[in-house]
């Protein structure tokens, strides 16, 4: 007997093949039983007719419940009309009959959703969104190696903090103390000198206490690190990235996005060029917009959302005041007080994806900014070493992978969009 | 210009190209100087001829240290005899001389060399164990999606231990206290009732006191778990990943290999089926070779060595006593004293890379064994759940990355493979 997946039903029609799977769904009208199996692969239909079963399976079959584990022996159609396969059941076993499913058809507050999240992976809608989230993790992968970029682990136990801020974990570390990571980027920036072209892809940490819908303690980030690059050849590879990922789920996971109902016309566009503006542009928009942002604020989430409301496509928005971003962004040579740098802020509102810049590669002006933003100077030496054994004009970015899955997912929260969420009440399951 | 990475030479024969990188090396002769130019992709050598270029040039070219940075155009020749290419200097540009580079060609102390391990990365040895390394991780993300795994990454951040260990890092979570994997395994299991297959890959952490040449506290670990798969399908899958990941090292890294004096002899074994013995068989043997193991004990670090040292490729142990395994391993039906387990020892010495078993799916049985090992039962509720709802066989497995990173390049120490080693006594840089 062959065993196969469901995604492989069309190669066997009219063949006896074996599939395991779970009753994601069934129902029975007198001589006929109908389960929706599900197989991890896709979704089919296998039908049971008393008549073409043995007497003691057809009691057997009443017995199922949703969520119950089975093999089937069965012979795959076409359906007469649609293109869906289905399985004509002449055998099957269960491997266990499950107790009463705590998922059901009617509405579950999230709360109760998020607890039994071990379960709640399994309906059709969040396996949708982890298949959509592991073509986007290949596809970056897949670009990163046609691109020449090594990839490089940076740490997460690390001795303080990278920007300086105050949303740490801290940890025991033996007689001393440690913090997770909230990015790899000074780490990757080391690695530069040896392979010229880096990332990282991994956990990030952040101890925020704000719920918001964009925010988790614990998500996964893709740094890049370049060498001889300025902020237009940053700004490419950006582009490129993001239009590849996407373009992969486009191409891969349209059943996905049919049962998350996304409007694809929007991810569509992402083969247009990206638009770009200044910071000084944006606040600008956002006044004409109502907004109350003045010409040295940060864009908001509001602002965000409101200004990306406004664009079909991805938007850099470049040169922010360098007062308001990290100590290691270099700064504009035409005005001193703008960072040479980039944020990508996805369209129909969903706001920042990336952050990038190109980094101060002058040792004195690094260490001065080191020493303005009270970061302590002995635990950046290394950093700093960077800038004077042949130190080289570079940049980089640093994407959040969630906002990313949300985004070309379409979903209104970010929790949805990581299998285990952590945020500040959920460390389980 | 044309602007090239220095991997690509050969397809610029004859022409003017710009090349930037750093002075791995340089020595003059009279009218001449030679440089060894490093730009990330490789290593070529630069000529400057005093005749050639400006008197401010070959003045300038004359204060030159290891580690500038520096751009040059020349023209691009081979060398008369060797599959080498290289760059006669028409003009250069310094980015920056460096100050005195604190790594020469003495021997330095592993302790100096690990706190500028932000500089030691450049030399060419470490330069090749990340390209390994970051082959052995491309091949792995290239083989799972061949094979239909979607990736689920587990949290870091945890409630409690998954197997019951005390090595686990303590942190500061809001107003309670998470703990950092050491594994996703149990995560992976709920999500093969969504996906079939699945894997994950991050860093894991382990409080380990021990400083071995085989432990780090954070290192990179996979796990894959598969629903409807026994032992040997489990097995199948591990041999053709490993078989998989070598043969792309051996395909892309020569030169890296060549580099780490690696013989690839025993690397080129790996075409062959692997080696399959028992937990049982591996005793006797052992005790032949003067090891005073008993039945009943794990095999210890020092009796994976001399018994890998026996073998020219990998070999499965399997069957080891379920007392010295986890809770979560099935028992063998044939014998209940034993686990359905395999652990997957490379050749040559190197021991452990993978470990891997059956997992137990009977709800009362796994019920028991987490009393047996005093884990706390409402931790475990939701991998409970997981047996009550469509129970299925399942299976899956573990690498450490980094230990297969030492063996395909050969290394003594596990330190060298990982970009930023953590130990006991070491969190910087």
């Amino acid at each position: 007997m062959t065993k196969i997946f469901i995604q492989d039903l069309k190669d066997y029609v009219g063949q006896e093949v074996e599939v395991s799977g779970w009753i994601a769904n069934e129902r029975s009208s007198g001589k006929i039983a109908f389960w929706q199996i599900r197989d991890g692969s896709g979704f089919a239909q296998a039908i049971l007719n008393m008549e073409e079963i043995s007497a003691s399976k057809w009691a057997e079959a009443k017995k199922v419940t949703l969520e119950s584990s089975v093999k089937i022996i069965a012979k795959v159609s076409k359906h007469p009309k649609k293109e869906e396969y289905e399985l004509q059941v002449e055998d099957f076993d269960f491997y266990q009959i499950a107790e009463e499913y705590p998922i059901g058809k009617k509405d579950h507050g999230i709360d109760f959703l998020l607890d039994n999240r071990h379960l709640w992976l399994r309906s059709s809608r969040q396996w949708a969104i982890q298949r959509v989230r592991n073509t986007l993790i290949q596809a970056t992968y897949e670009f990163m190696a046609k691109n020449n970029f090594i990839k490089i682990d940076a740490p997460i136990l690390t001795p303080s903090a990278c920007e300086g801020t105050t949303e740490l974990f801290a940890i025991d570390y033996f007689d001393t103390t440690a913090y997770l990571s909230q990015s790899g980027q000074l780490y990757l920036e080391a690695a530069i000198f040896a392979h010229n072209k880096v990332y990282d892809f991994g956990p990030v940490f952040r101890a925020e206490k704000s719920k918001t819908r964009r925010h988790l303690t614990e998500f996964w980030m893709m740094d890049a690190e370049m060498a001889f690059v300025d902020l237009a050849g940053n700004i490419k590879v950006q582009e490129d990235l993001i239009r590849f990922m996407v373009q992969a789920v486009l191409s891969k996971n349209q059943a996905e996005l049919k049962i998350l109902e996304r409007d694809t016309k929007p991810l569509n566009n992402i083969a247009k060029p990206f638009h770009q503006i200044t910071h000084a542009e944006a606040v600008k928009m956002l006044q004409k917009m109502g907004s109350d942002i003045k010409a040295d604020d940060d864009l908001g989430a509001d602002d965000e959302t409101i200004l990306t409301k406004k664009f079909d496509n991805p938007i850099f928005v470049t040169h922010y005041p360098a007062k308001i971003k990290a100590f290691y962004m270099k700064r504009d040579n035409k005005d001193k007080d703008l960072a040479l740098c980039a944020d990508l802020l996805a369209p129909e509102g969903y706001g920042e994806i990336i952050g990038g810049s190109q980094r101060e590669d002058d040792y004195e002006t690094i260490l001065s900014r080191i020493k303005e933003h009270k970061l302590p100077v002995k635990e950046f030496q290394w950093y700093l070493d960077l800038r004077k054994y042949g130190s080289v004009p570079h940049g980089g970015f640093g994407f959040g992978l969630e906002r990313i899955v949300g985004w070309v997912c379409g979903l209104e929260h970010v929790r949805e969009t990581i299998p285990f969420p952590r945020t500040i009440y959920r460390l389980r399951p």
